[in-house]
């Protein structure tokens, strides 16, 4: 599998350098991303192209070849293949469209290139995808301009996506917020490798740490759930399963040619193996950020800290909903708490730090509940930036105490350029940071959910 | 009640010019946002403030006083009102903090206030807030410096909060998300003016069209229904409220000594008096961002328009969950499409223009379905930016298209600071641009809920 995220050798079938040629930009990509295997661009009009010596067809590469990059229109591909069986390359990364999702005569062409394929045993990444980057070998097979997608810095997170666009909204997102990705998987019409070929190679690989899948449909449903429990009992598994209604799975259908299925059944599964799953794509990025910034807490006392009043409400209202507890402080640490502060300060939970609030006043209201007191398993830290006794000097503060307590938080806080160079400086730290009240109480109720499905105790009990 | 958002001269009391004080920094706004009313800073330490004249108290000042901002600390703004009754001075806002919210010392405090106020009819608003802003009078006692929190653009958009905190933040998305604001009213403790004052002055306020209402509590709850029910006739109302939970109830207690009562009641409440609610901060600024900008469509009939399979299949779920219909094309409707497309676009609903997508193609689907078609009533328009054929060509596009249809749509994209320029030219045309499908469907759901409440026919009968 290996060879799919670092071949020593890839030849770009259809390579030029014209600007809208996708081999020609998934080779220009490569050589941005400065992926340091062998490259053959294969293309019998040119002799070079962007300085590579280029061959007519792959049966003149001198060379041994590892992997095949095939974005050539879906009526050429099976002569590639052809060609490929012959030179007995083992590996393919078909990016075409025009195959499953066209109906019969697409699906005709699939299943001919599936025959060829598995006659030879070439193992195929696609069609109608994206193919896969990974930010550790600098190994990419996107055909989008990064002028257009940001490229996320290295990180611990991997994507597995049926979807396309879905999978390149994510690495955009992440590069927006702070999260690091290791590899991103994208196999569209996954005529071989699926979810279930990838799920035991992230499970082993180093770099990955957290997994999110988007998924309309699965490759094979009951192997799925083994390799997913699996999996999920070493690393934590988010998942995003779309084309859920009667409209979405005929959706789904037109877009990846995906038999949906009923979703209760995706739900069972999830459940049964440890999965995660998230409603929406904005819960979804939430969880795994969380997941790939904070460990998740021993049990569900949630300590909230503001310096907005309303905010303090509105996450106490979402924790509750979400099944975590904000129990009152005992009268010994409320006491503690009263002494520490300006009387007009609300000592309770929330701690409500008010307007006049100084970035010092969250170290001791943290270091007080979460470090000498065990009377809390977690903190939501809602730092409004907009009084003027709020610097960037809090962000340092709250991470060296959380750090000592050894407990999770997550940071909510709203507004404009200043809260957003806030957010910044809090994620270069690795503490999660949510726009709202209602994502990140839900962010921690999935830190929390994914201790509940690793078996660990929880305290109290839930 | 003008006097608040536009009065003739206002004395601010106990203006300085060192940057920490509250009632200096209100005086160094109000210069800054150019109010042209009389402007009298009231200090017995200064000759002159920010280069005004400054009296040692009110009393002193010559000419006639319309109103008084009052925020300096608690027990000392009894005086003050006092001396204000004296020169029958009718109007203030009370900035203070340190009242109700503090227990039965502040309450006591309080109720002092409160009576001076009856005895002398003098109206007030507060204490614990900030005031007011108007952003066609220039008008506003907000005492957070203007580099911290950003000023929204003049719009039609009036916010009423009980939270300051809220209130503020409020603004800064605001301005961010592309949305004018007429006024913010943001009354604390509320003593005398709250919901049920300001609903009947805003229902005639020419530069309000939609109204925004943070609430822990009401001020009266009969009375609101009636003013409320009378409101949403002529304009929108939406209403986040929050202290719902026990938990949350006793947090609001803590933070304006509301007295949240039981979420039910205030459920039924906004159900009869044509309020639509809004669950959680995103969804209360995206349900005021759509109704801000577009009319409620006249039917349940969306049209997806996509360039990601994807998201087009994520939109259709959200879409279904909210009780939005999403009807496959007739077949002569998609016999024209299929005419002007490629054979590789899934010609549907979703219509799915993939990666190959250009900016004239959503023109031609929307022309099509929208203009030439009457199968559809609003649109979701979703294009995603990553792929090359998509240029900022498409915003005027839609926008032609879309306005000569004269159905409402909104847009759903995701991405980087590429997708960011494209969102805020959609939003200068009045699209709201959401950033998940969840949130798309979502606000599309709340424009028909506007209909609906409305008591318009709406096609098919819901």
């Amino acid at each position: 599998m290996d060879t799919f995220f670092n071949p020593s050798s890839v030849a770009i079938i259809g390579a030029t350098e014209k600007p809208s040629s996708l081999p020609g930009i998934i080779l220009k990509n490569l050589l941005d991303m400065g992926f340091n295997g062998k490259m053959y661009p294969v293309n019998p009009k040119y002799h070079d192209v962007f300085g590579l010596k280029c061959f007519p067809s792959i049966l003149d590469v001198p060379d041994e070849i590892a992997l095949t990059v095939i974005a050539i229109p879906a009526p050429f591909v099976l002569d590639v293949l052809k060609q490929q069986a012959q030179k007995r390359i083992q590996y393919s990364i078909i990016i075409s469209a025009g195959f499953r999702e066209m109906g019969t005569e697409g699906v005709e062409m699939e299943e001919k290139i599936n025959q060829v394929a598995i006659e030879n045993n070439i193992r195929v990444l696609g069609p109608n995808c994206l193919g896969v980057l990974d930010n550790y070998t600098n190994f990419t097979t996107s055909f989008l301009p990064w002028e257009r997608v940001s490229k996320p810095k290295k990180g611990s997170l991997s994507i597995l996506s049926q979807s396309g666009a879905f999978a390149i909204a994510l690495l955009d997102l992440a590069a927006q917020e702070g999260l690091g990705i290791a590899k991103m998987i994208n196999y569209g019409n996954r005529i071989d490798i699926g979810e279930t070929a990838l799920l035991p190679y992230l499970t082993d690989d180093v770099n990955t740490k957290v997994i999110a899948i988007y998924m309309e449909s699965v490759d094979h449903g009951r192997r799925f759930i083994e390799v997913a429990n699996a999996c999920s009992k070493k690393k934590p598994i988010v998942a995003l399963k779309v084309g859920k209604g009667a409209a979405g799975i005929a959706a789904a259908k037109s877009h990846t040619g995906a038999i949906a299925g009923k979703y209760e059944i995706y739900k069972a599964a999830f459940l049964k193996s440890g999965i995660i799953e998230a409603n929406g794509l904005e819960e979804f990025i939430d969880g795994v950020k969380a997941l790939s910034m904070q460990n998740p807490p021993i049990g569900n006392r949630i300590l909230i800290v503001t310096n907005g009043g309303g905010f303090g409400v509105m996450v106490t209202d979402y924790c509750t909903e979400n099944g975590l507890q904000i129990p009152h402080p005992s009268p010994q640490l409320k006491e503690k708490l009263k002494n520490k502060f300006s009387k007009f300060y609300v000592v309770n939970n929330p701690i409500d730090l008010t307007g006049s609030a100084c970035d010092e006043d969250y170290r001791i209201a943290l270091s007080t509940c979460m470090i000498e007191s065990d009377e809390y398993d977690a903190a939501i830290i809602i730092p409004l930036m907009s009084p003027q006794g709020m610097t960037e000097k809090v962000v340092d503060l709250v991470d060296e105490t959380m750090k000592l307590s050894g407990k999770p938080a997550v940071i909510c806080t709203v507004g404009g350029s200043f809260t957003m160079k806030i957010k910044q400086l809090f994620e270069d730290r690795m503490f999660p940071v949510y726009p709202s009240p209602e994502r990140s109480a839900k962010a921690m109720s999935l830190l929390l959910k994914r201790k509940i499905l690793q078996g660990g105790t929880v305290h109290p009990i839930l």
